[in-house]
């Protein structure tokens, strides 16, 4: 078994079309030698966006600070705050937003494939 | 996509052997459709735990509020703490107590199959 906490794992600015101001880190991943499932964590700073894309793999989102936004493939926006769950499907566009004064941060958790 | 927060996901009490003062829910499941994980959050009050075994499939942990102990096959506990996050790797015998005087709330993520 293996813990981390979140403070020690390395960061990497996300350098994607379409994505600003974003932190990646993965606490739990294919290094680690999970099984299946990864776990990355992305800061997004005020201002910030992830890329509006999709691709044949879930996401499941868990809010671990702030107040971010996860726009649908029509472009509507729905707020995320700490305690939110989120699950986006398979080739669902999707989008993450922060209009908020501070960091938003959650857990992206993907099959290990899409880490 | 699906959105939920925590707080109105229903509760179920464990009443697995081994288990004392174990709640569970499951945010995102096979019944919201989840493609290959599922997501249930376990709060262990203070004093409870969970049984002492292993099961062919691992465990992902995120702490979520509080603080409790992660023991490991040899009997050798590990502090769990906000921030931090576990990987149970198939088959290593393993334990979540709660020694503290607070709830001890985490998301336990695996393959739906052992949702």
């Amino acid at each position: 078994m293996i813990v981390k906490n979140i403070k020690d794992v390395e960061s990497v600015e996300i350098n994607m079309e379409g994505a600003k101001d974003v932190i990646k880190k993965v606490p739990v991943g294919i290094k680690d030698g999970t099984p299946t499932m990864s776990f990355r964590v992305f800061q997004i700073k005020p201002g910030g966006c992830t890329p509006f894309h999709s691709h044949p793999q879930e996401h499941v989102n868990i809010i671990l600070e702030g107040e971010g936004i996860l726009v649908n493939e029509k472009g509507e926006g729905r707020t995320l705050k700490v305690g939110d769950f989120a699950l986006v499907l398979p080739n669902e566009k999707h989008q993450y937003k922060n209009n908020s004064g501070e960091t938003f941060t959650m857990v992206c958790a993907v099959r290990k494939e899409y880490e």
